[in-house]
């Protein structure tokens, strides 16, 4: 991320959540050594992602596009230095993920410049009393999907809620996560945003992979 | 709603979906003949509506709340005459409902009036080719939290995605529905939008009531 482009993500118009000051934070690269049950310093987070999604496009028909890709995820600095109590907070601030499908070509998954991605790592209310619990971890993610083959991007309005259940560490690599949609969420042209929904996501499981080198995210950005 | 409320309407800065023309839209008042399975002109429904939802306020505890009120739903021209392809997009254009709770005091929901909520109703796509399909129905949205006793006001960044299933008719009234709150909802001060989580919507049920009176509507704004 540039310097221009780290200003830019201090600037959002629309954020679905805190805003974390990137300033002074480092980027974590492999390897690293992440304790369990253990609120760690803040920083940001290179990792490897997976993610298989399934799109409806209403008169064409329902295709699932396996996305292989990368994430920067800013971490703030734990509300307590207690595992139990604290909550650490995130802002998704780069992604990319490639993924492709017959018929369509190409899938390109970045971030939406107009949002701030934000997310949350917290103990579920009901086990704030046990020894050793695992925390959930949320985001709420403004995509965009570049279909070059179709000439075409769409792009959210309403968050893609990303979800880990059972976070022993932090970050959660290697965990399976979960796009929480009910049935269908509405993807719009980037062309005609206030036109009706050009398609919709209707299901969305990630994982979660490990720490990648800065040279890994270049290659998976020059595609 | 007064005409200046409708033009402010018509200009909200941030939409979660495709803005309704409210020119030209009648408001419909009991008694109403709703005929199933038919996609009915557009128009702005005026119905009652019940919730239940539960809040969790960290380090206070979790509290759940009955809330009666109403809604004003404008609804579009459907895309379709035929029911099963027809879609038909919405605009929550305003909401009133109370509930109270010992120690919170009286709580007032309400439009937040910086977001336009959106919705539609639409078959599933796997109920496409059914002889007489129930559409599915959800709404995002944005809302105000009022709790004078505290002196408080909160608000949902992410939207608040209520749904109901088995749609016969248009609008779904009588319907049950629920918000799809996976474990917590972020709710922030409304005095400090950028401030951390103050609290968190962890469930709401609700159930779509019927066509209600203007009178209905005033006895309800003035509690």
């Amino acid at each position: 991320m540039t310097t221009v482009e780290a200003f830019n993500h201090q600037n959002k118009k629309l954020a679905w959540g805190p805003q974390i000051d990137l300033s002074g934070l480092d980027y974590l690269y492999p390897p690293q050594n992440v304790k369990p049950y253990t609120p760690p310093p803040p920083g940001v987070d290179n990792l490897g992602i997976s993610s298989t999604d399934s799109f409806l496009v209403p008169n064409v028909g329902e295709f699932t596009v396996n996305f292989e890709g990368y994430v920067r995820v800013a971490r703030s600095q734990p509300t307590s230095n207690e595992w139990n109590t604290s909550d650490v907070f995130t802002n998704l601030i780069d992604m990319c993920m490639r993924g492709e499908e017959s018929g369509i070509g190409e899938i390109i998954v970045t971030l939406n410049p107009d949002v701030l991605s934000t997310g949350q790592l917290r103990t579920p209310h009901a086990d704030l009393a046990c020894e050793k619990p695992s925390k959930a971890c949320r985001m709420a993610v403004g995509a965009l999907f570049k279909m070059p083959l179709l000439n075409l991007t769409l792009f959210n309005k309403e968050p893609i809620e990303l979800t880990i259940d059972d976070v022993r560490m932090i970050p959660p690599a290697g965990n399976p996560g979960e796009g929480r949609i009910y049935q269908i969420l509405p993807l719009f042209h980037r062309e005609n945003p206030d036109g009706l929904p050009a398609a919709y996501l209707t299901s969305l499981q990630f994982r979660m992979g490990h720490y990648i080198t800065e040279a890994k995210i270049q290659g998976i950005l020059q595609g």
